[in-house]
């Protein structure tokens, strides 16, 4: 979605490369203690001092990872970024850091860029990280977004996908499923414009779900919520590919297996009467969506005491001998296995 | 230049996005101490204790950065990954371990994707550096590479481009603007194989040319080359885009004028022949032509009796104040500005 396409356009060969990362830069500070240099120099230089770095990166297509007929640029950037950083929240570390690099083809003007770094700059100012690096140039065809996020750690602090052990309690934060439903609506509304481009979409019904896909949130939050309960999780993982998909992530590499129970997966009230609008099964959806960026993590069974009826997370299940398998317990009590439903980026 | 094109080919989807990974990966090792962790979480956790972090990345895009029709897959690994090390050595900083990502669009078998990695795994182990992260996705169109470097060095070891003072003794390592012309070599190969398949190319004349573009070396012995000599440069950029390029962002960034001598610029005698042979001016082939990764650097001049007469460096020229400008003094003691014709990636 290009706004404002009737304005006179900047063209990105007038600038010239070094002229146009200036350009897209000048908005970024510095707020890291940790950042000694940062753009400008043949790489970055960053103090750890006794911290640990925790580094992470992502590549983003467009018509693979997303498509500009309903996702703003701003948004699109905001996005790439939270992406990142939840990688981060998901070593239970403290994002830092990012580096972002842009090729663009010649159908974009410098205005699209500049949106694209609006979001890039509001995230970065969000989630307190600094713009270290990066490199602009141009496609073939479309916007390829790649960024890599880097954050700090006390070693003793930092959770792998690893250490999920048996009886475990299977955790997630917040609600699942309303990113991808979220698009479901968008795709639907690019289809009725397609058809009529003067029907006003009305989206009153769907804002939360717009709004979980493409504008959603890393949870940073957590850490410090954890920290005050004081629970160390024994593993943790990010939800951007779907739940039951990242599940079965932390079961292989922790070893073990689960059993995750229907009832209490987390979804919004929203989520349900979309679900029964699109005629959808919600838990297909909450298993297989995506892009939550949500945390899941386990903690030890002792802690329950410490999460239970906490707001902000939901134990939906527990971990078991990896020769147990991996299962869903249905409403109706049946125990069906889990499998990876996620979205997968190189199916054709 | 796919090779071994009548194999039959494993599709990508077939794997899926993390058997893919998984199979991409298999070959990498962890050399360093400093890699807690690798790839197979939501991001690598790397050790640095008091060393300071160094970080760069690059974005390279087919038909952009790199033709296929002449650079194998596994050069081009190779290549990206020199790239980006010798950002790292630029800084005077010792490369210590990188993230790949790569997006692929579905004209490229698996076997494409692991010559490529062949390629990165190759130069991984010669430079030393552990693959600790990565994305693999799908492109609509060509091949995109997204690689950020990692370094580690003692904070007063590491040089900048603005440290460089008036006086200063501008040195260059290696010889420059064979990658270039290497590449000229393979352009007019491709366009007689385009008029005649059959015709078998004779390049013993061009193979020091067409190695410096197909499979460049990053100069991470220069930190240890110079340490050996007591020298610290004042200010240090590798030759990525061109000589004239860097040295103007290095007077820029340091706030100083130079004066380079055309007669100083080391060039091999292969690259004196081919230039005559293609009628191109060797000097302007030396300043635009970029892709050399050599390093270029700044020392006190006092430096000069440690470094002169080593054959690996050249005394190429000197810093003056700002207002002096920068200018190449010709052969016939001319003086002319200098100028930026550095390759513009950004440029129709």
């Amino acid at each position: 979605m290009l706004e404002n396409k009737d304005q006179s356009r900047t063209s990105l060969s007038q600038l010239g490369e070094f002229g146009l990362i200036e350009h897209l830069t000048k908005n970024f500070t510095i707020n890291q203690e940790s950042t000694l240099k940062s753009i400008g120099d043949d790489a970055a230089v960053l103090n750890f001092g006794d911290k640990k770095a925790v580094i992470s990166t992502d590549l983003l297509v467009e018509g693979v990872h997303f498509d500009l007929a309903y996702m703003p640029l701003k948004h699109l950037g905001y996005k790439a970024v939270v992406a990142n950083v939840s990688d981060i929240c998901a070593m239970n570390a403290t994002p830092t850091q990012i580096t972002v690099s842009v090729a663009v083809s010649n159908r974009f003007p410098l205005e699209a860029l500049e949106e694209l770094f609006e979001g890039i700059t509001l995230a970065s100012k969000i989630y307190n990280v600094d713009v270290i690096g990066g490199d602009t140039t141009s496609s073939q065809k479309g916007l390829i977004i790649s960024i890599t996020a880097i954050g700090e750690a006390n070693l003793e602090d930092i959770v792998y996908r690893n250490g999920a052990k048996e009886n475990d309690l299977l955790v997630v934060s917040g609600d699942i499923g309303a990113a991808y439903m979220g698009l479901q609506v968008l795709e639907r509304e690019k289809q009725v414009f397609q058809v009529n481009p003067n029907n006003q979409p009305v989206l009153d019904d769907y804002t939360y779900l717009i709004e979980r896909q493409l504008k959603p949130e890393a949870r940073n939050d957590i850490k410090e919520l954890l920290e005050k309960l004081e629970i160390k999780p024994t593993a943790m993982i990010d939800i951007s590919d779907g739940l039951s998909s990242e599940i079965l992530h932390l079961c292989k590499q922790s070893n073990v297996g689960c059993n995750l129970y229907e009832e209490k997966i987390p979804v919004d009230p929203q989520l349900i009467n979309v679900c029964e609008e699109f005629n959808l099964d919600i838990t297909t959806v909450a298993l297989s969506g995506g892009e939550d960026y949500e945390l899941l993590f386990t903690i030890k069974m002792e802690d329950f005491d410490k999460i239970k009826g906490n707001p902000n997370f939901t134990v939906i299940g527990h971990m078991v001998a990896a020769t147990e398998g991996n299962h869903l317990i249905t409403r109706s009590n049946t125990k069906i296995e889990l499998k990876a439903r996620g979205w997968n980026a190189l199916s054709e």
